[in-house]
C-alpha cells in the first residue's frame, strides 16, 4: 500500500483534534437538548432533483453512481432517482418534515450534527467535506416570533462555552432591507441585497460603484444604502438611526418591529453577544424575515461561523406549509481554526486516566482485575501492553499524557507528573475530577 | 415540493428512534473509552484505487462525481484520483495509520463510529447507508496476543449494556481451520473456508455436496470438516474434541493454543458470553488468526451483528508493517432490530423534563427566567410555544411525554402523570434522576 498524500478539502484530525471536535459537538448537543431540541439525523443522500432546487448551488453537488451499476437501472439518468450527497442540513430537514409530518409534533425543535459535502475548490477554512451543526424550529402553518430570539440565544450559549476570544451574533431582518430599498425607490431589491452582501469583501466604495452600474441607484440612494449598512448597535438605537435616514415604508416598520423584539429579548439575557447589524444580507438564500451571521472577535476574516434565518416556507406539500427559523454552525471551519491558531488544546490524547502496570504476562489477570475495579467506578483505564520494565511502562503513560500508573503488586498508584507514589485500593481510590477525562482547554498564547 | 417516497436502503429514524441509536453509540463510545480506546473519524471518501483492493467488494462501491466538473480535471478517469464512499471503516483505518503513523502512538487503540455506504440491493437489515462501530488495536511491527481477548470482552461489555435478550460472541482462529484442512489433505484451504462459511445459510448437507463438487474432498474429509464445524464450547474442551478427530498439523496446534488463550481469558471475565465456535469462517476477509462473529439469542437470522478478526498486515508501507485486531458492530442493523421488534423503547421523544408554562406573551421573560434557572442546574427545559390556556399547554407536554409543567405565577410544578402539584423554587427544585433525560428501556413484550 503506497503512502498517500492527504486529500485537499477533506480534513481529518489526529486523536487530539478529534477530542476537540467531539467536545464542540457535545457542547452544542448538550446546550440544544437543555433547551428542548431533539436530535435527528437524515440520510446523507437526496435525489438530485431536490438538491438542485436552490439555483446557484448545483455546480457544487457530488453525484453518486455505482461502480458497476446495472445498465437497466434508471438511477443514472432520472434526476428524481439519481442521488447526490447533501450540501447542507436544511434541504434534508425540509424533506424529512414533509415525509414524516404525520409522526412529528409541532413546533418541531430539532438539532442535527452531520457531515455535508460540497465539490467546491478547497481554500483556507473551506472544505469539501465538513460538519454542520444545525438548530431549527419548524411550525405547522404558523411559528411564533419569539423563536427568532431563542435561536441566537441558544447559539450564543454554545459559543460562550467554547475557547473563543469572543463572538458577536449579528442580526438583521429581510423586511428592513427590502422595505428600506423599496422605500428608497429601488425597483429590484434582491439585486441591491446581492450587491450589499459583498460589503465585507469589497468595501463600501466598490459596493457603491456596483449599485450605480447594475441597478437604478442615484448617488443619494447609494449614500443611504451605505449609511444603513453601517448601522450596528447592541441596543434598540438602530431604530432611531434608520429613521434619521428618512425612508418610510410599512414593510420597513414591520421589519424594525421584528428586529427590535429579537434584540430586546437577547440583550436582556446575553448583553453584547447579539447585536443588530443592518448590513447582514445573507446573499441569495431565501430568507423572509430575521437573518443571522456570527463572527469570532479577531477572526472576522474566517467569515460567519454561524448563520441562518427565518423561512416563511421551509417546506410545503401544497396543502400545509411549514415555516421555520434556523441557524447553522460551520463546525469544521470553527474546529479547524481552534486547532490551527491554536485556540484550544487537550490535556491528553487518550481517554485513560490510569495505566495499570503488568509485572509479568502470568499476572496480567491481576492487573486486569485492578483495571476492571477502577473502570467499574467510572475511571477510564488501560492495562500495559507488555510486561516491560516499569520504566518503560511509565514512559508509555507519559508519552500519552496518562497521569497515573498503578502497580498491582505494590498496591500503589504513582502520579507520574509529581512522582508521588501512595498506597491505594482500586475499590476506593478517587481520581481527581480534572484528571478523569481529557479536557479541552484554551491554548497558551504562542510567542 | 412534492411528497417523496422513502428511499429503500437509506434508513432514517423518527426522534424516538434516533434517541435509541444515539444511546447505542454513546454506550459503545463510553465503554471503549473506559478501556482506553481513542475516538477518531476519517473522511467519508477514499480513492477508488484503495477501495477496490478487496476483490469482491468493488461492485458495491458508490463513486462520486461533480455535477458540473471541469472537463480538464483528471478526477473522473484516474482511479487514484477518483473518489468513492468508504464501505467499511477498516480500509480507511489502514490508510489513516499509514498517513499519520509519525503522529500516532502504538499500540494504537482506536474506536470509530461512522456511516458507511454500499450499493447493494437493500434487504431486511441490509442497508445502503448504515452506521458501523469499530474497535481496533494496531501495533507497529508486532501486536501482543492478549488484545485478541480484550476486543471481544469490550464488545461483550457494550452489548451487555443494551436491551438485548442475550448474545454470544463466537470465536475461531484461521490457523485452526487452515491447519485442520491442510492436515486433512486439502490442497486449497481457502476454497474449503469459502464453502464452510455458507453453513448457516445452506446447512451441512449442501456444504458437504459443495465440498465434493468443488474441492478435492473425499467423503471422510467431508465428514471431518463438518464434524469440526459442529464444535462449539464455552470452555477449553473444544481442544479435546478437535484432537479426537485425529488430524494433526503444527499450524492447527498453534491455532488451538491461540484460541484457547482467548477463550480462557474471556471465560474468566465474562463466562458464557464468549465461546469457541469452530464453524466461524468469515468468508473471504483477509484475517490471519482469531476471527469473531456475534449473534443475538433468538435473532440468529439477523446474521452476525459484531464481527472481525486479526490481520497480521492491516497496513504496510513496504518498510513498516502494522498488524491489527478489530471488531465491528453493524450498528444500524442492530438498532433497526431494536426498533422494529421492538426490543427497546424510550421514556419520551423530547429532551425536556419540564415545560415552563407562559401566562401571557408579556410575562414570557419571567417564564424564560425560570427555564434558565432550571437549565443552569442541568435540567432540560422547554418554554411553552404560546400563551395558550393552561389545559392546552399541559396537553403540549403530555403529547411529548414531558413529565413536569411549571407555573411561574403560582411558583408551582405539576407532575402531569400523577396530577400532583406542589410549591417549588427553580433554584432548588430537584428533578428525579429517572425523569431528567429520555431513557432507553426494554420494550414491553407485545401480545
Amino acid at each position: 500500500m503506497p503512502r498517500l498524500a492527504p486529500l485537499s478539502g477533506f480534513p481529518e484530525w489526529l486523536p487530539e483534534g478529534r477530542i476537540v471536535e467531539k467536545h464542540v459537538i457535545d457542547v452544542f448537543s448538550r446546550v440544544a437538548e437543555s433547551h428542548g431540541f431533539t436530535g435527528i439525523e437524515t440520510r446523507a443522500v437526496e435525489p438530485i432533483s431536490e438538491l438542485a432546487r436552490k439555483g446557484e448551488i448545483d455546480k457544487e453537488l457530488y453525484v453518486l453512481s455505482r461502480l458497476q451499476a446495472d445498465p437497466d437501472e434508471a438511477e443514472s439518468t432520472d434526476p428524481s432517482k439519481q442521488l447526490g450527497l447533501h450540501f447542507d442540513l436544511t434541504v434534508p430537514l425540509a424533506r424529512y418534515v414533509l415525509e414524516h409530518a404525520g409522526h412529528l409534533l409541532f413546533p418541531f425543535k430539532r438539532y442535527q450534527v452531520q457531515k455535508v459535502w460540497r465539490g467546491e475548490r478547497p481554500q483556507d477554512g473551506r472544505f469539501r467535506e465538513f460538519y454542520q451543526a444545525d438548530l431549527d424550529v419548524i411550525g405547522d402553518g404558523a411559528l411564533p416570533a419569539h423563536y427568532d430570539a431563542e435561536l441566537p440565544l441558544v447559539m450564543a450559549e454554545t459559543l460562550s462555552a467554547l475557547p473563543l476570544p469572543g463572538f458577536e451574533v449579528r442580526v438583521n431582518n429581510r423586511k428592513v432591507a427590502e422595505g428600506f430599498y423599496r422605500g428608497l425607490g429601488f425597483a429590484d431589491h434582491t439585486e441591491v441585497l446581492r450587491i450589499v452582501d459583498k460589503l465585507p469583501k469589497i468595501g463600501p466604495e466598490k459596493v457603491g460603484e456596483l449599485l450605480v452600474a447594475e441597478t437604478d441607484a442615484t448617488p443619494e440612494m447609494v449614500e443611504k444604502v451605505l449609511a444603513m449598512a453601517q448601522i450596528r448597535t447592541g441596543d434598540l438605537s438602530f431604530r432611531d438611526r434608520v429613521e434619521e435616514l428618512g425612508v418610510e415604508s410599512a414593510l420597513l416598520s414591520e421589519g424594525l418591529d421584528e428586529l427590535a423584539a429579537v434584540i430586546a429579548a437577547c440583550a436582556a439575557e446575553r448583553p453584547g453577544q447579539v447585536v443588530a447589524d443592518l448590513s447582514i444580507a445573507r446573499g441569495l438564500d431565501y430568507y423572509t424575515g430575521t437573518v443571522y451571521e456570527t463572527f469570532v472577535v479577531g477572526h472576522e476574516s474566517l467569515g460567519s461561523i454561524c448563520s441562518g434565518g427565518r423561512y416563511d416556507t421551509l417546506a410545503t406539500d401544497g396543502k400545509r406549509t411549514y415555516p421555520g427559523v434556523g441557524m447553522s454552525i460551520g463546525l469544521s471551519r470553527l474546529v479547524s481554526r481552534l486547532l490551527t491558531v491554536p485556540l484550544a488544546t487537550v490535556t491528553r490524547s487518550v481517554p485513560a486516566a490510569v495505566l495499570v502496570a503488568v509485572t509479568s504476562e502470568e499476572t496480567r489477570p491481576q492487573s486486569a482485575a485492578v483495571a476492571a475495579a477502577l473502570r467499574g467506578r467510572g475511571i477510564p483505564v488501560e492495562t500495559a501492553p507488555t510486561a516491560a520494565k516499569f520504566g518503560k511502562q511509565i514512559r508509555y503513560a507519559d508519552r500519552r499524557g496518562i497521569p497515573y500508573v498503578w502497580f498491582p503488586d505494590e498496591g500503589q498508584v504513582k502520579d507520574i507528573r509529581s512522582g508521588e507514589q501512595v498506597d491505594a485500593d482500586a475499590s476506593t481510590w478517587e481520581c481527581p475530577a480534572e484528571d478523569l477525562h481529557p479536557r479541552v482547554v484554551p491554548a497558551a498564547p504562542t510567542a
